[in-house]
């Protein structure tokens, strides 16, 4: 089957630029001499798993137990749960222990850290805890230099047991230039060294050490001290990324494709059939590519971006694309297909249970699942 | 099952506030003397279809063929999708006719028009086709009074037939007070029925003069003319339609169910497990409700509002909750469960396969699916 030939909305992956990315991003932890645990939030996907592991990574990262689940259903068996657990979810966690799957959990309190213990004497088992520390990002995590590091680390007790630390640095987002980004990445390996420092000064066996954003794990000069890099979006890339110069609009492997529906010349708009649900509603590339909106269009089969074109507003099934030159009449006729690089694509993948893969060519080589939900 | 022994993120379904809500719709309706068919893009669930029709709704609306198909599975058999079709979708609406489905598909285009007459021809089977009218939304749609319509209308050849027409006053979501409401339905009705009047002047025999969007269904004072109404969110309603005065927040049926993960006091913050992909990134709410962000946050067992307290920004997994009253982390501690009022039911519900739903009571009675995707 053809590209254009898909029912629409869909995704299409391009399998040439994935690999790139997954090389790129392979070579970059390489020159450190870290490991690279792939953040498999965004793509959600066991065979993409699979090439990541063919290209030397070493585990998986997850962000939700579902997806934990899916890839054990897929055979992995070295998987790091990247948001921090509550007491209910332990016997979820459990049970993937007891298929075999080396499960890191994370906390940044106590009272998970106590439950943990607690689970593992209860049940007769293993926890094996990661503490998350908050290098600058402000979401989860401890201050590496602050009293409640080694209050959380005491708490884990036999025979849960405390493996290390895990931080991200989510700020690089906020930046725009490799130089800054490095910035950002030496704090985070700053916090994480300093927390496994002070853990390792208090007596505790800290065998995991781990960073990472696709921003910082690109980017960084120097890892010393850090055992993993952990990062998810480089696999797809975006025009998030591409706003921020991680990544250029040629290495974005995830379109969405969409049909022209209507012509509203009135209003001066092409009208698509992807809209909020098809593409999501993120704005975070709004303020380095203001222009970008919710998608750049590109040519359907060939992938190439359409110069000035893109999708300006939303509705849920609707695309709006505001035309300021009439002959983007004539270039997109009703019927017409387009592929729209995504503004943030951990986000707009997960409107799809598969992604369309195409691999240098405008057929359709290959058809791959992933899975969604909690 | 009671709501808080629930895995989170979850959604959680109020039975009694969404039966209220269907009631309300279908009295505004009867009082106007046209027929509900309500747009279940919102529900997309079998169980409130059923609901619909018991007070009376007649016939569905949906805005994708995969609802269409899980509908028709679920035995709809009369059907309007409401999505400007392409000419490659055809066959799918043929498979449903097939399956004895009343289905009426929509355009405001000749190529498409032209497209469902060759269509009928070839397959010799009757497409019925409903043109998109613009009454001031400027999404997609003719103008009322332009020369587009009689043209494309003149183009639905037997054995395709033209049923009449459908607008959507989207633009009602643009105002806060019911008089401002009821002037945009007004304009609902007046561009739909002048459409209608010049169709029939030019001998065609229209039947259908569908309106609808949930502010205008609601407070319309006059439907003179309109055979239906079409609209989706009422049946939950979310913040963003009480930001406008369209509800209150205790006629809000359905919540997000998440769990507190952490607290990160240095950074003012309550960590919840229901970020970007829970709740979506739908902002807006933020005219007319600049404080709701991403979400109000209610109590998980009685489903009161906790005041000052909204989802303020998230990441893809992680909802954060600034907390401007350190009595906040009393009051939702670690592993404490909270249900969030969405901004935008459609878009929130989206991220789910199923609804938990409780019937004013902290007890799960009822699981109930519902179809996502294309």
């Amino acid at each position: 089957m053809k590209i254009i030939d898909l029912q629409t909305p869909c995704l299409v992956l391009d399998k040439a630029r994935l690999i790139a990315n997954l090389d790129r991003m392979q070579a970059a932890v390489d020159r450190q001499g870290v490991a690279l645990r792939p953040h498999l939030k965004t793509a959600k996907s066991a065979k993409v798993a699979e090439l990541a592991a063919a290209r030397g990574a070493r585990g998986i990262t997850v962000s939700t137990l579902a997806e934990a689940e899916y890839f054990a259903d897929h055979g992995a068996t070295d998987i790091t749960y990247a948001v921090g657990i509550t007491p209910d979810k332990l016997s979820r966690a459990k049970a993937l222990m007891d298929r075999g799957v080396n499960l890191k959990i994370m906390t940044d309190n106590r009272t998970v850290a106590c439950a943990n213990s607690d689970f593992s004497k209860a049940h007769d088992c293993t926890l094996q805890v990661l503490i998350e520390i908050d290098c600058g990002d402000h979401r989860a995590g401890l201050q590496a230099d602050g009293p409640d590091l080694l209050a959380v680390a005491g708490a884990v007790e036999a025979p849960a047991k405390l493996l290390g630390l895990l931080t991200h640095a989510g700020h690089s987002y906020g930046v725009d230039t490799a130089g800054q980004v490095a910035e950002i990445a030496e704090q985070e390996r700053a916090a994480a060294v300093l927390a496994a420092s002070r853990l390792r000064e208090a007596g505790h066996d800290i065998s995991v050490v781990s960073v990472g954003s696709t921003p910082t794990a690109l980017f960084a000069s120097d890892l010393t001290g850090v055992t993993e890099v952990r990062a998810g979006v480089y696999v797809f890339f975006d025009v998030d990324q591409m706003s921020r110069g991680v990544c250029t609009a040629d290495e974005i492997a995830l379109t969405v494709l969409a049909s022209v529906i209507g012509h509203n010349r009135a209003a001066n708009k092409i009208l698509l059939d992807a809209g909020g649900l098809a593409l999501s509603k993120d704005r975070s590339a709004d303020h380095f590519a203001p222009r970008a909106h919710y998608g750049l269009l590109c040519d359907a089969e060939t992938g190439t971006l359409l110069p000035e074109l893109s999708v300006t507003s939303v509705s849920q099934e609707h695309g709006h694309v505001v035309v300021e030159d009439d002959r983007a009449y004539d270039l997109l006729p009703i019927g017409a297909k387009v592929r729209i690089l995504p503004i943030h694509a951990c986000m707009t993948a997960a409107a799809y249970d598969r992604y369309n893969v195409v691999d240098g060519s405008a057929e359709v080589t290959d058809t791959w699942d992933r899975c969604n939900g909690w």
